[in-house]
């Protein structure tokens, strides 16, 4: 078997253990001579999937039960719209905080249900960051506030729970839930997109406090409507039964690792390392003020950039993939969610001294 | 191995040869060192996978290029709302011809954004049947002509093609798409659910003629709109990338059969077995009319219903799986999809024929 160390953004590595087990189960779960993928939703062994993957991510998260976990077919991108569908309402604004690419998204999709008001946005200078919340503009009677805890284009991370009092808060956790522990009962609504540290792309998992369940706009689809998708067990439909599988296995290896303590541990002791590199190199730099810095995604510029398309070509031989930056910021950039070992860091960072060596 | 035969009506049994060649590349596909699940979407891997099935599919349907193929994340579901909201306009009204659960379904949905008129629907004396199209009350008006050509739970399905003139056709074929060669240039719009005859949950194929590309109502989420989808070739945001391979890999497996004549002829045989041992036994029957008659789901009762638990436990220890019928409707179920091979209908009418005798 050859594998590499995959830094591709998303959909991302998973964690080689997990597809081994999905290897093994393929064409046979558990004996029942099916795979997991050709039986009934409804059924006993899909039935025994949905419910440990459920609580294994309770567990893990210490959701309180008054919380629903969804698990829907679709992208995150689904939620930008099922937010507002839901919990806009009439005549209602809702606070949205810009911090990059991802807010940008949700905001324009949330500005086609009603009012928005931009309450804060990342700052560009003298580095990017995240400002402080008493320069934040919030209004007391918005529906709810909305923010995107890690920007993955940017490499921008919220290291604290914004306060929003009696405000529901909506995170859209896509890339960076299940990296470290998070306080639940702070948020309304919690969604990711599985395609980083969940499973494959095509599944969204959405945590929800039970009093959001409310009637959304006359409009929604009815898949798009949390209440029924809460009372149905996110079985109304046929569910992406596969891909609840595979977060299953996530769920089950995280625990394995020790929980979100142990992730959280590893997830900042690998990006301090390559920032610490970066910091100390003249040849690549980051410009992301330390504490708004991802631990997800590293984004890292050549000093000369005509060397980027080498530093690929070179990357790849050495079984380092997709560290191309995302086309609207350039450069590169390292993305190292829970799948990613210590030492697939540890071979960037030896990669990039010996480049830089070779190419001053 | 151990490998059973899955009658499930969906999720449903897959071709053992695609299980094993995923199982074969989970973890390395085609000497990238990665999963095909753990690549971008937009890298040169997956648009190498997204092409070849999109271009299979069109070889297969002989689709015509004024037709889009959209790989839409979620189940058909999706589309009960979709077509409605893509396509029915302001004062209009649409057509829709019930033949049961399923088309009920999208007549609900529909029923939420318009007039819907009921221009036929199946009849149940004396054996349960599918209306010829001079009894049915069409619109010339109408938005658009909605039908399901097979109806799982029932076990009814049209062996011809409704004539709507200049009225759209919208065909929801989650349970038939793929069973035999269709005119897809008599339908405005196919929709497919994958789990079935295409592939994983999750996943719904969309065949839409390039002038139903149209103007949404206006609270339309982004991810329902055909023609966001269309210009983006279905990667507005990220799709689901790996059920979208497995997709690929079923494709292929059909060329590699011959394409859809032969697994036409091989369905119809399979059926036309399994319907003629029911007829022409006392202990067994089928309620649907033979012009009526699915090839895809073939539901049958004991005489004896008190008999329903042994056979389906008995079946069980034989290796035939997921017979038990759809609780509306109750008795048994055979689902025998392309994946079916005629193996396993052998084996269930040796089956069946064995319980009749020892139970009589």
């Amino acid at each position: 078997m050859h594998r590499t160390y995959n830094f591709s953004a998303g959909p991302a590595m998973l964690p080689t253990e997990v597809l081994q087990q999905a290897q093994a189960e393929m064409l046979d779960w558990h004996g029942c001579g099916m795979s997991i993928m050709e039986v009934s939703h409804r059924g006993p062994e899909f039935t025994q999937v949905m419910e440990q993957a459920e609580a294994d991510l309770r567990a893990l998260l210490a959701i309180p039960p008054n919380y629903h976990v969804l698990f829907l077919s679709s992208g995150a991108t689904s939620q930008f719209s099922m937010v507002p569908l839901n919990l806009l309402g009439a005549n209602k604004s809702a606070d949205y905080i810009n911090t990059g690419q991802w807010s940008e998204k949700a905001i324009a999709e949330a500005k086609r249900y009603g009012t928005v008001n931009i309450a804060a946005h990342a700052e560009k200078t003298p580095l990017v960051h995240i400002p402080a919340q008493n320069h934040w503009k919030l209004n007391a009677n918005a529906a709810y506030v909305h923010y995107t805890p890690n920007e993955t284009i940017d490499g921008v991370e919220f290291h604290w729970i914004p306060k929003t009092g009696k405000v529901p808060l909506v995170a859209d956790m896509s890339s960076t839930l299940l990296s470290r522990p998070i306080d639940v009962s702070a948020f309304g609504i919690i969604y990711a997109g599985a395609q980083k540290n969940i499973g494959p792309a095509g599944l969204t998992i959405v945590i929800i406090r039970d009093d959001l369940l409310q009637e959304p706009i006359a409009a929604t689809p009815i898949l798009y409507n949390y209440r029924i998708q809460a009372e149905n067990k996110s079985c109304y439909n046929t569910p992406a039964t596969y891909s609840w599988y595979l977060a299953g296995l996530v769920f089950a290896w995280l625990k394995k690792q020790g929980g979100l303590q142990v992730m959280a541990a590893r997830n900042q002791g690998k990006a301090d390392k390559l920032y610490k590199y970066i910091d100390g190199s003249d040849f690549y730099s980051n410009k992301v003020r330390v504490d708004s810095r991802s631990w997800m995604n590293v984004p890292f510029s050549l000093q000369n950039p005509e060397l980027d398309k080498k530093f690929l070509a070179e990357a790849e031989q050495a079984g380092l993939m997709n560290l191309k930056g995302h086309r609207l910021v350039g450069g590169m950039r390292a993305s190292i969610y829970n799948a990613m070992p210590e030492a697939g860091v540890d071979a960037l960072i030896e990669f990039m001294k010996n480049f830089a060596g070779s190419n001053k």
